[in-house]
């Protein structure tokens, strides 16, 4: 509404605006509406174990909740029974490895308080009726002050932290409320017994309702992120030696993928602290190397800094022109090429914990093509060219290279990886038809299926 | 002892073994606590806030126990007055803003939870003794459900995670106990209160005694990054085109700090979500820009990138000769040396929170020894030489060039977030004499301080 506004109409301004503003208001609710309805389905779509865990917690406090109606379990625990509702909620967590963390924190650290902290309210008790306050303060102001400092060891701190804790608050509620109370050890036992039955709640669910095991995250997590490197080379060559300036759409997403893995350090970390607390699982057996993953998770991280850098020519302002990219076309697309099916190998038999050398054959094509593209430079094909506009394309062959060289090392730790492991151990050769049809797919999954292969087990 | 041993001996090698094992036992025990020992001092040295976050928790936790020695309190409160003492240990962090999240999270959950659970326990209690668990039952699942599920979305993760899980642990404790007992009101009362104090207790140590800002430390963390990005071009230049061996250890460590930049990323977004509960104190304001570190601290790691290929120059197999290393010496040196200026300048004036564009004055140093680098490039000077040899000059050439790109973006960011917080603004000329001292400087400091300049203060 442009109308001319009268002085009348202006001094009304205020109250008109406020008007529209209340208009809008049902419009702009039913925008907020629509906008919280569509990030919650496309939550839910990304990883529909989110539903199943939200319903898993419902149901573990639910029944717990059942538990404490019973009588007997009310006579059994008394108002402390809450305490097993508590426990549900605190410790039930979204993977297996961190709830058995959490729990096995929770259990301890309270048992251990929970006899300390007896034993600090005996000392207490024999210095008499006025030592005791001073004695009892001393005790949690010094234990406080040594758990506290404690959570700052990186080690403890990685592992537990969350017990740190339990074991400060349990020992202040048995050694404090003990002043007033005589039955502190019926309280640390209640305590310890409702906080058993919590965890042991949390952890049946957490394990028998479709469990989330983090140590199988991981595992794929490392899969996806080799493959995110290799879906960049494939699309690199031909994006980089691009003759028009329209691009595939499909080749811009899979040149951004790798971003993330340039960031995926601490989330590593913190799936590897949680591994390593589950027990065997699947093919993942007892005392798995979790530890190993985050040496293949820097290497590939190494990669992606050189992948970073790759990327940054892509877009870069000073390039080379066509007829210099054109020389040494046909040698960088094989090494890009050979690169990326290397790293997919590697995704694809990681990932199936197949330990094959067949990542290896591309290794050595990569290599080949490398020494091409040495003699490429070497030869006097560039008198006639200016230095300056040949840099760009030096410098895109020069890192070329050097992803091969991190892509051997990512290499030897999977494959160490593996052996520590024991994955099943398989000679792959591929045929050379096959190859070929490799090398021309160019489908949208994040992971090439492993090429049907001539397999002899080893072992 | 490697004395030849006769079958007697060799029939008792278990049990010596087991002897030597003993022997070596204290010996064991002594190493395993000196090294404790020494990483406890070292923990505490690296920062002594540490030790006084400790000596606070012990405080604040022995002060609330005191109170609960009180008739009065306890009468008040009775025996819930021990969620004041469980509020104390989980709420006070290291930092105020943590401190101040998580206190706020847990006093406005509880008041909420408070509020609801009690109506859905009368609403339960309508229903009839039969109704009355299932209804209760139903209420605990959908509650529970709902509150897990919204713990996914980011937002909620990052700034009310702990407040969640506190809203569904009330409300079951509130409409869950409400079953057995009719003074659910006044329970509810209880909790919200004990909490209450407990959390104003906590507060009141954690920003009274030695408080750690995490704003502040944020803001150091920013400018130490760019800091370490500056210390290895600084180094770069020398180390690169030395012509001897031998290198400097002081380089060595000036040549790996940046490389905690790198990984800096989710340590930085942390920090800014507690940043943002913090109130303002010193030059940080009410409503101070902490979102925008976020786009340095992402500039900064961008820069991080570039450094790390370069920093892959220095240990590769493939050098170029020194001969060719030699003719571009003098420029590519003097681009790192401005570089590094340029990046010490922004970290000095940002630390110090003083807006200038002293900076820009080396940015544009660093793009005319950038032209002249270009135009050595150019010349024919190359043409007796191997290009393949040439290679990794040549990128580390076209790598220098590419970071005064990325400086310049550092730059517009840190003054874009100057404004926006307002900084001080100086205009700063710098005597050339001056500069040149600058140039010669090579403290271990991390930080040069700000050149003694000519400054009008414009505003």
């Amino acid at each position: 509404m442009e109308a001319v506004t009268s002085p009348q109409q202006e001094s009304n301004g205020p109250i008109i605006r406020g008007c529209q503003w209340l208009k809008s208001l049902p419009n702009k609710f039913c925008d907020k509406t629509t906008e919280i309805a569509r990030r919650t389905k496309k939550l839910g779509q990304d990883d529909p174990r989110r539903i199943v865990h939200s319903l898993k917690v419902g149901l573990a406090i639910t029944l717990v909740s059942l538990f404490y109606y019973f009588k007997p379990l009310y006579d059994g625990f008394g108002n402390s029974a809450m305490w097993a509702v508590l426990t549900v909620v605190v410790v039930l967590e979204f993977s297996v490895g961190a709830t058995l963390g959490k729990g096995l924190n929770r259990m301890l650290a309270t048992l251990v308080a929970a006899a300390l902290g007896f034993g600090a309210h005996r000392l207490a008790t024999l210095s008499g009726r006025k030592g005791e306050p001073i004695l009892v303060a001393t005790f949690v102001f010094i234990i406080a002050g040594i758990t506290t400092f404690m959570r700052f060891f990186p080690k403890v701190k990685a592992r537990y932290d969350y017990g740190m804790m339990i074991f400060l608050l349990t020992f202040c509620l048995v050694s404090v409320s003990g002043y007033r109370d005589d039955q502190v050890l019926e309280m640390a036992h209640e305590r310890f017994s409702t906080i058993l039955v919590g965890s042991c709640a949390s952890l049946i669910v957490c394990i028998c309702v479709c469990p989330v095991w983090i140590g199988e995250d991981l595992h794929k997590s490392v899969a996806a992120n080799i493959a995110k490197l290799a879906n960049f080379l494939q699309a690199f060559g031909d994006e980089y030696f691009k003759e028009s300036e329209e691009s595939n759409e499909n080749n811009k997403s899979y040149l951004q993928g790798y971003r993330t893995v340039l960031t995926s350090k601490s989330s590593e970390e913190t799936m590897v602290n949680f591994a390593r607390w589950e027990p065997g699982h699947g093919p993942f057996g007892y005392r798995h190397p979790w530890k190993m993953y985050l040496k293949v998770g820097n290497l590939t991280r190494d990669c992606a800094y050189k992948v970073e850098a790759l990327n940054s020519y892509l877009n870069s302002k000073i390039q080379a022109p066509a007829e210099i990219r054109g020389k040494i076309q046909v040698p960088c697309k094989r090494v890009s090429v050979e690169c990326s099916l290397a790293l997919k190998e590697m995704a694809s038999t990681f990932r199936k914990m197949v330990l094959t050398r067949s990542a290896v054959m591309h290794i050595e094509n990569s290599k080949k093509a490398a020494e091409e593209l040495k003699s490429l430079l070497k030869t006097s094909l560039w008198e006639e060219a200016d230095l300056l506009e040949m840099i760009p394309a030096a410098s895109v062959a020069s890192l070329l290279l050097e992803i091969i060289g991190c892509i051997e090392k990512i290499s030897e730790a999977v494959n160490e990886l593996g052996k520590a492991a024991s994955f099943r151990k398989i000679n792959a050769t591929v045929l050379p038809e096959q190859q070929d049809s490799i090398q021309q797919d160019s489908n949208n999954t994040a992971i090439v299926p492993v090429p049907h292969c001539v397999i002899v087990v080893a072992e």
